[in-house]
């Protein structure tokens, strides 16, 4: 998901000093989170472009500079870095112009790494004295923009991390992208599967309006009539994906959509993409490497058409987004995020609070460690209105033929996840750090 | 679409006698039919398979015809006409064995169309002998696969004139299925769209169970909340179609979602299928050989995509299902169908009733002429439950990247459809006869 | 191999009168024979198309009519028969104008195989009542054009049992186009391989102008310098096939091409086409249904890959077309050929005089049975000239990327056939009658 | 042109000393000019793979390195550097072991082009102790190998530049390589095509035994008979192809093989590579950036194709191999070649002595400056014998489906080539620096 949408209308009347500052400082921060993990990678990982889908490091975090610098400064009159990289950096934005073909991004050696970076400091020091030196005015309109970058960025932030690691899985040298412990936590005793019931109803979904930023696709909130139901306390585990795999799970047509079987048979596909299944165990190429899956690891790397037909197998389901969103309503946002130490794998995190007064104590991973398949279709909710000029060109525009994830993954940055937040992707994607939620209906 | 789907449990204690007349006579007139939709067409023109998604006519005739024997005279211990036919004529049931390859469906000019004639008469006779002999418990136990059978056959009916366009389409001779009078019915003055609103609230959608038979897809009734919302009073029409072409509609992208506006520009499109749009006139390729379209009859052969972009053209949208099974809950099914005078063109009908007390007179070609695109993608209803067996193998297994349409078209045949009735394509599908009702959202 | 070539310069001089009744007859017969063989196909079999590089049986019946119509009637002021059957069964002369796709031959229900019998029995009707008519110069300027129509129409007698073949193998009833008994003649005792010797020297190959018909490609005649070589008296058996397979033949890279290797592991071919390869016994599909080949019957249906690497597996080569035609200058054309009884595989049959005075008693199967590929490509002979006008256009542009064959098949017509005959194929071509002659280089 | 041969047997009882200070000196200058080419290149730019046929420098760096080691160094018991380097730089030796698919060798940012430039120290430094420790049966048997590694380095060399053009070609930022002044020397009058005349007869083509360094592909010596002919006195030059594109040669079938046609008009080709045609000039990309033509300069990167029709356009055809060795046999090798002052583009240059005795003075461009397409397909010379081990492996193993072009180009290192060598490369090939020389054939 790297699309974009304009925030809800700005809060008005607020102190416009503290804002500055408080966005001064988000900028910086997020800013400065994306160098930090293009560290570790030399220029020439940062060229690396393995499918068309991907892209390099370097254009991640050249793009996300020029759309400060496209969006922000040169409506403010702001002269630009280098009139060509409108051309290369530009990603999907028909009204802005003409773009380098996505698929091509790797045959970039110029820039070079170097002068993005130098490009990087350039438009952040002209966003920060544009910020600094703006009034009470200029700082409520550009305040919208400036938010939307830095959200663009932090989605690029994990872009730029399952690209590299599908970059870094081509190579016949399968470097690390950086060396960590393997996650710990095992519990000692067996993990079954357990249901937490919500009673549905007639809820209400999406962000509401003014309070903090939304993409426009969570927006407006609305009603759903939602039946009973229960969703696992914690992530389809490693353990059940080689009960799937014994018991023929990838070979057996009944367990799948018709597309789904299509998929995975032409493919060859017999486990997880980054893993193969060898004498029980699984081996996973990962950001710190190849390893060995724990069993009670949550399962990561799947499709949809997975997601389904392990759901399937396991005589559940998947949660539609509704569901997903009523359980989760007033939960804390915690768990495995990318921030602070990055375990750049799906591990075992307590989450609190979902379903309220419903016993939510003891579900896990709600939120970071891995996306959650839903079985809802990527639509407009009711009452959606695309926004005006480039950055609304195509808020709506990816609505079809995608499903949509919840929960943000271990890639993901803190603060970046909302229990309202619509993450979609097409069903073949298994590129994307994609885990497994089941849900069950339940009597009413 | 061509899935099955079993019947919801048989009415029970019913009049066996008059339940067997009535079974008879719609076996008799629902096979007979098929025969003489196929008689226009040489042995030659029945073998035709102009693309992987469309069948020959021939063998939508021994599709049909196998799954009466291999779901009602196999399991009652009859023997097979030929054995080879199970290879020859099963479509997608894993469970009941191999199958021919569905893109070389053409290369069978074996068995020829006079032996598949002959295989029909065969089992019409076995059948017909079947159901006369059976005591009640017989009776009630088939009764509801031959139901099945006649809907599926009914369906393969409306492909067996899709796929013999396409055919034809492809001939550089142009063949006329069968010359008939080009639709009547112009209006004398102007016809401009009207929306007829309706309240919304919390409904109910989907076949209520025990009553007639439905496909599995269309249960279980279930309870949706509907905002307020507006259906125009007509499908969207050539006169419209010419404006959006003329004013650049397929050219330019801010009109389209993304997939879609890549698959037109793929595919250099710039009208409907089997259509070219030249000197203001549109030129069309139909069951009746090539003729120029009326400005007031409903435009055809549209994807999804197309018809997405021509709503936004026109600012307004495609209905929900949810909407579309509103408005027309308690509708009259009357339109323009297959049976009777075959006008294999979508034309002017009226339909009466829709949306109970909201100005539904004058609400023109809800049912018949053209499948209606709705921007709904093709889920299971909370608590849908895959049936057991062959034929329940693959219910839910489509469930995925389609759309549902509504309303059937003039090549559905009469009693096919229902208000809750769900068909489902791929959003590129043109060969279809598909078209556009437009819906708009109303202050509550 | 289906183009064309103008008939070197037409004799001159001559009895007009035996020339008429000698073409009359030789029209009647040569347009007799398509229709006999197309006798035992169905019109539903005659619309086949199983692949772009084959046609229906209907449409080379067409074709073949339509080259009378086109460069014989027409020019003599002689109105078509239909004028849309130009655009139907043109094949490739740009001249001429467009035409249908090759690739969807098989879509043509429309003209039926009726209407191309009335179609060939009017334009025969035609061509005879115009030869007939015409004085000694209008014969002479006609007679060329006839003859290269006779020509080109064996041409197509053969593709038209090559391409019902196919077409048949691609159906899940694999029906026989003939029942006939298996080859017979096995040899009672082993029947090594004998290789021929022959001098070489300065030698002259290509057609002598002005003695018989031939096409332009073997002309003119020239001379060539060959080093001495030997022939083997016989075509590769299937046999020497098995021990290849079975010693891995088709899994050993260093016995192929680099392109061969690619190939075959990119299809996964373990024998050759229209066979399969199953304890110990190799299985062919025929024009006589399946079968179990004998082991001293000639290898068919091997791509040039494929020979070579057999070639490279019995230490030898395959055989320049300057040694082929050196060898085979002043032998007797006789064998195994589709005329009289067809026996449609390759058998073993003598034929006398190759190589004169180097004792060529006892060498088989020079003439008939498969074509054997050369290891020369189709490249023009030295001083080849293009001719002028439509049946010229096209004549050396094929000259690339295709390799030589020579010697004719068991599905060529008797007298179509010189020892100075080109055929050519590209190197993956395995559907037609294709075998293998060994060559190897001896002493000087 | 990649494939490696066997050096002819190895110079006998000579001064091994002298021997020892050629080869050492010899390797030191190839070794070094690989690197001189690879210079201006940053570790980025070495790391760009624009499509499967072409390679990153860097890849060519290694490549050329790993050759030494394994088939000098290893065979000396001597350790690899890295054991992983085998697989990364190995091309097409099965015999060698697995290998990193080509297509992906621009995902290859590790090694680093720092860590390939350690790798060829090392090698170089293992390599020359290795020569200089060298007894005389130890450098006899060794001097071949090396000899045929230095030749397969000038090979990459060649490529190296051709490579990193077409790279830069798909670059938005479109860098030059080396800036360097166009080329001068246009000449002050009009320059007419001339054709100089060569009697033919029973000649001698192929390189000597025992005489200096040749691959095998140039092997055996041996007879053909040529009939008269002439070649023109220079290549064909951008006037020329202006005028086949303004009478519209690239859009008249009539000029072009029937593959050609569709390969140009498949791909809407206008022009030659690197190339556009606009207002009357021809504006080239080349290795000094974009520039306009010249009228008098050599036309280069054109297919076979387009070298074939070009030479139909202007009445004449492509000379034969056979024609080009015997014209430019005794010929001084001089020219445009990639020593030097680096002139990266064709331009005009002397040659003299071609076609003993029949008017060579002026005859231009016959070697350096542009390959020139030969008719003839790349097959094995008459008593052609294959080499053992895997440097033999492949020797004969890519004569299929290819043409011969002779002569060297502008970016072959001079000492490369010799009026025997034989360069080859498919028919659709553009991106290698290939031109057109004009053959005729003439009265005996």
């Amino acid at each position: 998901m790297t699309n974009l949408a304009m925030r809800s209308p700005p809060t008005t009347g607020a102190d416009l000093a503290g804002e500055r500052d408080r966005l001064l400082a988000s900028y910086a921060e997020t800013r400065g989170r994306t160098e930090g993990l293009a560290a570790p990678l030399s220029a020439e990982d940062q060229q690396l472009q393995s499918m068309p889908d991907a892209s390099p490091t370097k254009w991640h975090r050249g793009h996300t500079t020029w759309f400060f610098e496209a969006f922000v400064l040169e409506p403010a009159g702001i002269d630009v870095v280098d009139s060509r990289y409108a051309y290369v950096f530009n990603s999907y934005y028909d009204a802005v112009g003409a773009r380098h073909p996505r698929s091509q991004r790797g045959l970039l050696s110029r820039p070079s790494a170097a002068q993005v970076s130098d490009y990087r400091r350039i438009v952040d020091d002209k966003v920060t004295r544009l910020l600094s030196a703006a009034d009470g005015d200029q700082l409520a309109s550009v305040l919208p923009i400036v938010e939307l970058g830095l959200a663009h960025e932090e989605q690029h932030q994990e872009l730029l991390l399952t690209d590299i690691l599908h970059a870094f899985s081509e190579s016949p040298l399968r470097p690390a992208y950086r060396a960590v412990a393997p996650p710990s936590g095992r519990p000692s005793a067996p993990d079954p599967l357990r249901f937490v019931p919500c009673a549905g109803g007639l809820r209400e979904i999406g962000a509401p309006a003014g309070r903090g930023f939304a993409f426009d696709n969570e927006r407006p909130r609305h009603k759903r009539w939602v039946e009973p139901f229960a969703l696992a306390d914690r992530l389809v585990s490693v353990r059940e994906l080689k009960a799937f795999i014994d018991e023929g799970g990838y070979r057996s047509p009944s367990l799948w959509l018709s597309d789904g079987f299509d998929f995975v048979r032409a493919r060859g596909l017999a486990s997880p993409l980054h893993s193969s299944y060898e004498d029980g165990r699984l081996n996973v190429f990962t950001l710190a490497g190849m390893r060995v899956a724990g069993d009670d690891e949550p399962v990561a790397h799947v499709s949809y058409y997975e997601a389904d037909a392990i759901a399937r197998f396991l005589a559940a389901r998947l949660p539609t987004e509704a569901e997903w969103e009523t359980f989760a309503e007033g939960a804390i946002v915690q768990g495995n995020f990318s921030d602070g130490v990055l375990r750049p794998q799906p591990c075992t995190g307590p989450c609190t609070g979902p379903c309220t007064g419903e016993g939510a104590s003891g579900v896990r991973q709600l939120f970071g460690d891995a996306w959650e398949w839903t079985q809802s279709s990527y639509e407009p909710y009711p009452g959606y209105q695309v926004s005006r000029g480039a950055l609304g060109e195509y808020n709506g525009k990816f609505m079809v033929n995608q499903m949509v994830l919840r929960g943000g993954s271990c890639l993901t940055p803190k603060g970046h996840v909302r229990a309202s937040y619509r993450n979609f992707w097409p069903t073949p994607t298994r590129f994307q750090m994609t885990g497994i939620r089941l849900a069950r209906g339940v009597p009413a």
